[in-house]
């Protein structure tokens, strides 16, 4: 159905490549003010994030060198990592990730440049061994660092300081983040997935206005579609273009509503009508998912079937069912489709007539009821509630202490959307103020993937040694900010 | 002095690089028969001993790899060095000589190429992180190895079969130590010392006969030279020719033999003259290092100061004037000097006067006339003593239970040359095949730079873990079988 097409998807994918602009950082502090022995660290600072390539420019003072330098050299995106040890590390994402080398330089003076790319603001260097008959000196220390960003194409903001912090803040993290792809983060997975491309977009669109990076993006995804046209939940770009063999219901619907905002941030209609049928195909391809009786989403026990956030006891039924909704809604908005109309109201009044709880004037999930905030949030953004009804679901996620937490800066992203979609523009601020402000207040120089104010430590992988600190879907701050959404009457 | 030469000893010496020879070779066991998951491991046994390169070619099995493969690649000489760590290291040897790597993979499929060259038989891999999503697939391993020895040029050993095993080891060692330079061990230093150069000159021209390797050797040792002409104890060759700052008395003088030995071999009778004087000047410069009274010389405290082993309690005093008699016979071998004659006569004598023990028969070093076996074969090899007190001396240190012992096959070299000189040479060749026999039956490819037959894991490091074992020093017994010097009569 869509085979015929992909090559030349691919095509198009690849010949948007950008090219990454470059620059030479080096160290704001840390640089050692003297010859380096055996079993001497340092910390070499380089004053905000960036992503890139290091290279270190070494000598040596006293006898000519008759062993090795052994370093071990570990990157950091914050100053939490550099004490952090993967000894009792036993969680079940790749300690690979972890961003660590050790080098031997057996001909001093040398450049030892680092061939792989790493995600950084601090770099740590053991001095693991050298001779009792030299010191090392570290001569330079500098990195290429890389983005698909162009800083000049960024507006001012004006107004409230600790605004402008955040939406720096925010803006660092996209801009790191970009890259070959929209990455999902530079130190890990450093790849492309639909949930964080739908947000980096977005933000895109009123900061870097990189459109092209996002139309790669598109096509890559259109491209790497399986037989039946199912958009995967990420995909690789190396060593060729690739699909990740993970499927998320939500993420393959979310190729609708970022193509729809494409559109209508660059009017290119010929990349909407091309890619508009394998984009409704998304829908279709979840209507088997659906009882035909019921119009409800069967649930599934498969971990990560759907998304939605990083909490693992959630129940994703109801969410499902939502973001079903409000992709579908996104598909109406590009083209008219009667039935497809008749199909989401029916889906919204089943949703609302099973699932919502009068009494409590919430929505719950699942065969056990369960009642979680992103419930609320996504009855709120799908429309399955709406008016006082809307802002009473969240202020009931509020005054229930059991519900599920929202658990990411991507959840948070959406719980600030429904905030605003109720009229509650004032609290919305508040939020990002208390939510990400806070992550500025923990030294932040970009948004991290995860942030639970209550216990920053938190990380669903057994161990925050691999969390990833620079994450695109934490980035919306600065959408929230540039976009007017925040101003009231919008 | 010399100045004024050395810019023409360099080019002399740079023109005399070796064009290495290079060959692939591949493991003959341990090639994994699945693909590895995380924390597995194995080790590839390439069946000999090789200097070169490593590359592996890997690919994956699975799903699309979604993290970076993470290896430990350790590079052995023997299997005792597989289970060695360097956790307890605390030795004063620099721990960086110790042969691993670790690196991150983060494409897959992928040729893994080791830039850094190692000495190995055995390389082990650990696996250290992949992700539960994929495994890692080992589809080759190969190492390209190179040398700058000649198989071609080796004529064929007959006679005993231990003998010709104890030969082929010997050639093993001497071919993987010559690259650019003889080197000392290709772990461990690798580089040009002049006492490994001096047995490495005499066993290469009764095989390789590589003798231009040897002429570059010695001009790289002439234009390294001090101010004063002295000859360092080793030097660097990268990343320009450079001598060490260490000066061995023994070593220095062993300028003159080797030089003697190589123009023996060659009839180079230009060589010979360009650098006559210099090997000359070594004998000038320690002049001053005897008291003009009793012709003796000074005993020094400074460690190192004359090699003769790696005996750190050995009082070095009587065998530094034998080898400066060894080394002076040799200069007048060269050229007849009246002069010297007479001086070698004059610190003879005093050496037999001063430090011979009648009573026991063997001669004593040092103010606290210290017993050594070292001192009985330097007395021999200088020709101190003769004839049955030769002998004699040899048996007495055998009798003597608290004489400091031989440590390396460096000195049981002069072991073995002294037994042969007293005419001992049944005794000669069985210490070579309990000796480096020994190290054959304990497996080992390449002879070693230590070994206590009492106790294998001897070091004077503090650990065997940075141990060389394939060491320039102890390739001797290709010269024993086959120069001759063992028939009888001869």
């Amino acid at each position: 159905m869509f085979e015929e097409k992909k090559a030349e998807w691919l095509r198009i994918a690849e010949s948007l490549k950008p090219t990454l602009r470059r620059e030479i950082v080096r160290p704001v502090s840390g640089m050692p003010d003297h010859a380096l022995a055996e079993n001497e660290s340092f910390v070499l600072d380089f004053g905000n994030h960036f992503v890139g390539h290091l290279t270190l420019k070494l000598s040596s003072k006293g006898s000519h060198p008759d062993a090795p330098a052994w370093l071990a050299v570990k990157f950091c995106e914050n100053n939490r990592e550099l004490n952090e040890s993967l000894d009792e590390y036993r969680g079940w994402i790749s300690k690979g990730w972890v961003q660590q080398e050790q080098a031997h330089i057996d001909v001093l003076p040398a450049e030892l440049h680092f061939s792989r790319r790493y995600a950084f603001r601090f770099v740590k260097i053991d001095v693991l061994a050298l001779s009792s008959k030299y010191r090392l000196v570290i001569e330079d220390a500098f990195a290429e660092v890389t983005t698909a960003a162009d800083d000049g194409a960024l507006m001012p903001l004006t107004g409230d300081e600790k605004d402008i912090a955040i939406d720096q803040v925010a803006l660092r993290t996209l801009r790191n983040c970009m890259q070959d792809v929209f990455e999902d983060g530079p130190k890990r997975d450093r790849r492309l997935w639909m949930g964080d491309l739908r947000l980096q977009a977005l933000t895109n669109s009123v900061t870097y206005r990189n459109f092209d990076l996002v139309k790669r993006c598109l096509y890559l995804f259109a491209a790497t579609a399986d037989r039946e046209g199912r958009i995967a939940a990420c995909l690789f770009t190396e060593p060729k273009v690739e699909a990740d063999d993970t499927y998320m219901f939500d993420y393959s619907l979310f190729f609708i509503p970022t193509l729809l905002q494409y559109a209508q941030a660059t009017g290119d209609q010929a990349a909407m009508d091309d890619l508009l049928p394998l984009a409704l195909q998304q829908l279709a391809l979840m209507d088997v998912q659906f009882d035909p009786e019921t119009q409800l989403i069967r649930d599934c026990d498969q971990l990560g079937w759907c998304f939605v956030d990083w909490a693992l006891p959630m129940n994703k039924q109801f969410c499902a069912q939502a973001i079903w909704i409000f992709c579908a809604q996104a598909a109406l908005k590009i083209k008219a489709d009667p039935a497809l109309e008749e199909k989401i109201l029916l889906r919204r009044e089943a949703a609302r007539k099973h699932w919502y709880d009068q009494e409590r004037r919430l929505f719950v999930s699942g065969a056990k009821r369960q009642i979680s905030w992103a419930s609320q949030v996504w009855a709120v953004l799908a429309g399955i509630v709406e008016g006082a009804d809307a802002a009473a679901c969240l202020d009931a996620a509020a005054a229930c202490p059991n519900a599920v937490p929202m658990v990411t800066p991507y959840m948070m992203h959406h719980y600030v959307e429904a905030l605003c979609r109720v009229g509650r523009k004032k609290e919305a601020q508040q939020v990002i103020r208390d939510y990400w402000g806070s992550m500025v207040g923990h030294g932040a120089d970009t948004f991290w993937e995860l942030y639970n104010p209550k216990n920053p430590d938190e990380s669903p992988y057994g161990s925050p040694v691999v969390n990833s600190y620079c994450h695109a879907w934490s980035c919306t701050p600065a959408w929230f900010l540039r976009s007017g959404i925040l101003k009231e009457g919008t």
